[in-house]
Parts: structure tokens; C-alpha cells; sequence
């Protein structure tokens, strides 16, 4: 029987706090390959000029969760076996790899491509696209969690491509970080080693994706959902990303380094070890397209 | 009367001998403000993998020459007193300007945005957008220029934004472009000085557009066309240009250097001082999303 894919289109802005995720997300889907998978738009509260309410040390979480359950609700209506996500902020994963899980009995292998683990809240940027993974596996934020149903087995979960800062840039980055007084709530690196969730840095990635193959064959992982944060490219020779905005200096983050081509055969070799069910693309922050967008809306002659 | 304005969808690539104009043209028609404007798009040769021939000394000529007189028959079809043309090359510019300047008694004044006059061919770099508004001035192209029913009025024509590279950058391009053997087959400056045209180059347009105003008023400027080459701005805070590919060093040209604000501020002015009816926007070249999209095309989730 033929497996029913859907893209599932979740312009969300809201876990960033950066109303452009939502125009990265139309302009991806606009991007995707033309073929028969139907386009499902999750209904997102679309920024209207004020800032989002900090909610019990969440920016919009009322939103946020209303726009989880929503995307449940899309699942549960058209039942798909396949998921493409078109994000959208981090967070945007939560939703589709919980439903994924329930529908592989709780037996979903998760790799989490990514410069950031996503484990942890950080107080002082209360932000949710912190937070999936950990929400994923039963951690992260109390009431988002409460959400899946069937946490993600610790075992499963494979995060690649963490960012490893030169010396210069970590202490630049913690000096910034400092100085607006954001820590996270429990170390990462703690998260992990408790959970023992298996983890490659950036550089490893870049060389072999060995360990994520032997992992797959070790763990019996027969259905796996892909996160991909564009923020694991090298930022030089992909930019549409929160920080390769051009009129301001990076700042918070150690930047990606993974090669375009190195990431599409990343994707393929995983692709062939299992069967990829679940695949989000997020944090897409085309900066030309929006600053050339606003140059057409101002030019007259367009608007007449 | 209402005047009535069409948007021209002008995806041609052949005058740059570079496939990603046409996919620089099509983003640039989905990222215009959405209005009644009709969009008429003119048939353009797709890229089929095969080089173009170099025909008496310009790549692709009679598949230029024919997307030419396609888009005079279009005009002539719809007869809109206004023109946006959504380029592709430099080129797409000649038939809808030359069209203008006849519905407007060959009075049609012309300002050329540019980092380059467009003027003349450069030998060993054979590509028509190198022409358009030596075409329109009755100059340059023979075959082509011979389409202009009534050549643009030189004191017409105000060429602003022209490249200002540094002693360094001069040298350099100087040493590339002789390494190519690439050379104009006329200097620059001797037609504008023969022809008499005004200038400015991207200092001075940074600072004033009081040059340009003086002269619409001088001329009796009733009716303007302008020509937007993206490549008059800072390729560091807009990046989608042919020199900005983030896989290859700069080459053979001179880097804008309008920052974007400065550059809507300008044709807001200009839109103040006389009737626009005309508006092309070129050469596009969306590196991140001509990247993203062969990702996604690679990605084997999206294309099942």
C-alpha cells in the first residue's frame, strides 16, 4: 500500500518571537518540489503589532499551545503515515513528531539536526523554540509536554551537528549572553548525559554519519522523524538565518558550519539506512526576500 | 481616466547566459504586493541544459531577439499605459521602454539605476544585458536597436548609481578582465560624453537626488521610466546578486553600494517629482533560494 505523505504548513513565529518565520515558512513551501503531496496549513495567529505577553516564562504561550493542539487536530483528521513539516520556528516540531510516535508505537527514532540541543529553557530569552526536544521526551516546559502522549524513548533520539564555538567565539558569546543575564535553567550537557542521548558535534557530522547508521541498526529504529534548524549551515554560504541578518552583528549563538551539499548527503544516507517518515525544515529566515518584499511595498508604481 | 498598469513577467535569462534569472524573476512576481495589477508573463525559452550559441558576437541573439518582439506583440496586445517589468537580465528592459517612449510621443524620460551604463558590448563577455539602453538610444546592437521604432532623446537619459571601486578594486577587476580578455568594444565614457548624458555615479546619488529632480525639470520630464539594476546596492546587506554567489569570489565587477532605504527613498522622490510609468526591477539572483530549492529537490521525503 502506498504511504500517504502530507506537508504540513506551520507558519509559526510565535516560539522565536521573530514574525519572519512565518514568511520563511510560506516562502519554503512556495519552494518545495511541485508533486501530489497536499499542503495542510495549521491556522497561526499572524503578528499583529504587539508584543507577545511573557506567559509563566513563555512568550505566546497561549498561542503556542493553541496552535499545537490545532496541528494535532489536522493529524487526527487526515491521518497521514508521512510527515513534511514546512516551519517555522523550532517549535513547530513538537505536534507531528508526537503523532508520528503514537503511530509507530512509541518506537520513532528522532534525529535532531541542529547547532542547538532544544533540551532546556533559558530564562531571560523565553522563547519556545528552546524547548521541543525536551518536550518531545517528556522534559522541557510542564504544560507543553503534558501534550505528548508517548514521550519519545531517550534511546531514540539522536541530536548531530551542535555548534562548536572557537575559544574567541565562546567567550564572546557568554559575555553576551551574561550581560543580558540569560542561563539556561539546567545545563545541557546535563540533559544529555543523564538521558544518555546519543550526540555529534558540527565537525564529527561533517565527516561521517557512521555512528548515526550504527545507531539505527543498534536501536532497531524502523520509522525516523528528521529535525532539521537550518542554523546548522555554515551561515557564510547559506544566510537566510535569524543571525546572518545583515544590518545587525551576530550575537547569542555559535554559528552553523556544515556545507550545503555535506547536509543533502547527510539526509540521503539516513534516507536509505531507515525508512524517513517525519522531515521539518525550520528557522528559515530569508532576509533578501523580506527586505526586498518591503522595497516592492514601498516602491509606488506597484501600488497603485 | 484610470491608468491601467500591467505587471510584465519577464523570466529571461539568455541576456545574463545565466539560468537563475528566470528564477529570480518568478520569486520577484511572488514577492510583489499582491493588487488588481494583471501579471502578463512572456514566453521565455527555458534553459535546457544545452550552452547557448554565440550568434555574430552575442550568446542566445535570435532567442533574445524573438522574447523581444514576443514582448512588443504583448504590449501591443494590451496597450497599458504602464509598465513594472519583473526581470531576468537587463535586456527585458529595452522592449517595454521602447513601447513607452512611443505611447508617449518619444517624449519618455529614462533613469538608469545602475552600477553599469549598459552602453556598449564588451568583447569576450558576449552577453546582450551588457546593451539595453545603448539599444534604446539607437545605439549599440545593431539587429537589436533596429527594434527601437523612435530612439530614447539623449537628454532624456539620466544614468545614476554607477559603480565607484576603490583603487584596489580597479586594479584587481583591470587584471581579471585582461586575463579574460574581455574589453568594451567603445569606452564608456566617450558615448556618455558624445551623447551627452547625465550621470551620477553612487556617492552621489547616496547623497542628492536633487541632480535628477533639476533635470526632470529642465527637460520637462513628463513621463518616467526606471530602469532597476539590484547590483547598484551594497551586496553586504542585500546579497541576492550575481556577484554576492556565496560558492564564488567577486569577479569582473564593481560592487553597488545604496544601502536599501536610501534606494526607496530615492524612487519615492523621483515618483514625487514626475509621472512614473514605468518600473523595471533586474537581475535578481536569489542565491539562498535557488540553494534551498535544490535541497529540497534532493531531499528524498519531499519527492516520494
Amino acid at each position: 500500500m502506498t504511504k500517504k505523505t502530507v506537508r504540513l504548513l506551520m507558519p509559526q513565529w510565535q516560539g522565536g518571537n521573530n514574525q519572519h518565520y512565518s514568511f520563511g515558512a510560506e516562502l519554503l513551501a512556495w519552494l518545495s518540489p511541485k508533486n501530489d503531496q497536499p499542503l495542510i496549513e495549521v491556522p497561526v495567529k499572524s503578528f499583529d503589532g504587539s508584543p507577545l505577553e511573557n506567559e509563566d516564562g513563555m512568550n505566546g504561550r497561549a498561542q503556542l499551545f493553541e496552535q499545537m493542539t490545532a496541528t494535532q487536530h489536522l493529524l487526527e483528521a487526515h491521518k497521514p503515515d508521512r510527515v513534511v513539516i514546512l516551519g517555522g520556528d523550532c517549535l513547530v516540531e513538537q505536534a507531528p513528531f508526537s503523532y508520528l510516535n503514537e503511530q509507530y508505537d512509541g518506537n520513532l527514532g528522532v534525529l535532531w539536526i541542529d547547532a542547538h540541543s532544544d533540551l532546556v529553557r533559558f530564562v531571560g530569552y523565553d522563547n519556545g523554540h528552546t524547548l521541543p526536544l525536551g518536550n518531545l521526551l517528556g522534559e522541557g516546559d510542564k504544560q507543553f509536554s503534558s501534550l505528548v502522549k508517548t514521550p519519545i524513548k531517550p534511546e531514540n533520539v539522536f541530536i548531530a551537528g551542535l555548534a562548536t564555538p572557537s575559544q574567541e567565539e565562546e567567550s564572546r558569546i557568554t559575555d553576551e549572553v551574561e550581560k543580558a543575564g540569560v542561563y539556561p535553567e539546567e545545563a545541557e550537557d546535563d540533559v544529555i548525559s543523564r538521558l544518555g542521548l546519543r550526540t555529534l558535534n558540527a565537525n564529527e557530522l561533517a565527516e561521517s554519519t557512521g555512528s548515526i547508521k550504527k545507531w539505527i541498526k543498534e536501536n532497531e529504529i524502523k520509522h525516523l522523524a528528521i529535525h532539521l534548524d537550518l542554523d546548522v549551515l555554515d551561515p557564510t554560504s547559506f544566510r537566510s538565518l535569524l543571525f546572518a541578518n545583515p544590518d545587525e552583528e551576530y550575537h547569542f549563538s555559535a554559528a552553523g558550519s556544515i556545507q550545503r551539499d555535506r547536509l543533502v548527503q547527510i539526509i540521503k544516507e539516513v534516507s536509505e539506512a531507515t525508512e524517513v517518515v517525519g522531515l521539518g525544515i525550520t528557522e528559515h529566515m530569508p532576509w533578501d526576500a523580506i527586505n526586498l518584499k518591503k522595497m516592492l511595498e514601498a516602491f509606488p508604481i506597484l501600488n497603485d
